[in-house]
């Protein structure tokens, strides 16, 4: 391409290393960014550096904040009988979202994948099992997602935690809430069925 | 939402400003630019101001650059004898991709659109008037898009050029190659009528 401005180039290919955007979507962005205030850019890059520097690892769920604690490990009025374990930050702003879990989390940032080398000790195993040494927990949720590499950390950390006398559960598997019963795949139709409840 | 850490809501807002980046997608990005080393990340940032500080118009064709002169108009094999006027540099991109173009560009970064309050002066007609005034240029192709603003705009520089003694064209309109004239819209199917030409 005889048309090749260099920073611009860059700014492209930043754009496009981010997971889901293509060379097109790419180079809209880059050209929008562009086209923004010069403090609306720089507003935009702050945020970036911001979010690096001011963010880490709450010190007893491993949920990311900017505090210390997490605002659900600070908040008091929540259930400490229960954690839910999830693999990343996100899936807790799904669980939030639903408003209906009060307990509290732990953030396992990754997921048992032998074929990625990534083993229990990358995860944040070690932390969970320090949170259960006192008497409060009385139950953890495994919620990670049912995919294989999800299945398997939730095996293997429950088969960790079941000596320690602690009741360890997993999410139902079921059809999705407003799905179509001719569209699910055969396995969920049968845990589907397995995990039926009287009405 | 109880969480709510206010440096990464700050990414997640940067990223959803971004033209046709939803809620979801924003969240998306940002826990992946979180994810990456810090270098990576202040690159990323660096690009955005980088591409800011040093990005500008060429002073001929008012495309964008980070010299005083862009690649093609400093480029001395190039026909000087026409020009293309084009909305956008997204726009001399794509020409550049077809490889069959080799004369000047000028870009007006905006299409005449009263119900935006966009007029004829904060377009760059000036600037390609001026370039008109020695007698290098024969032809001027209208490459703005075909839409209302599109015409307009090219019908109203037309009018200006032509007392100039400059022949001033349009694109061709038709059915765009690998199309299929079942899906071809009325208005597109007829111009590919009237603009039929002998095998």
């Amino acid at each position: 391409m005889a048309y090749n401005v260099l920073p611009l180039t860059k700014l492209i290919e930043q754009f496009e290393r981010l997971p889901g955007i293509g060379r097109k979507t790419a180079q809209r962005l880059a050209f929008y960014v562009l086209s923004l205030p010069k403090e609306k850019a720089q507003q935009f890059a702050d945020a970036i550096i911001d979010a690096h520097e001011k963010i880490k690892r709450c010190k007893t769920c491993q949920n990311l904040t900017d505090k210390e604690f997490c605002p659900v490990c600070s908040d008091d009025t929540r259930d400490k009988e229960t954690i839910c374990v999830v693999e990343t930050s996100q899936d807790v702003i799904a669980f939030e979202r639903t408003r209906e879990y009060h307990g509290q989390y732990h953030v396992l940032h990754g997921l048992i994948s032998p074929m990625d080398g990534v083993g229990p000790q990358q995860l944040t195993i070690k932390e969970l099992l320090s949170r259960l040494t006192d008497d409060h927990v009385k139950e953890v949720i495994m919620a990670t997602n049912p995919t294989v590499e999800g299945e398997a950390t939730a095996m293997y950390i429950a088969k960790l935690l079941r000596p320690m006398g602690i009741k360890v559960t997993r999410l139902a598997y079921g059809i999705p809430v407003g799905g179509n019963l001719e569209y699910a795949d055969e396995v969920t139709l049968y845990r589907a069925l397995e995990g039926r409840s009287e009405i």
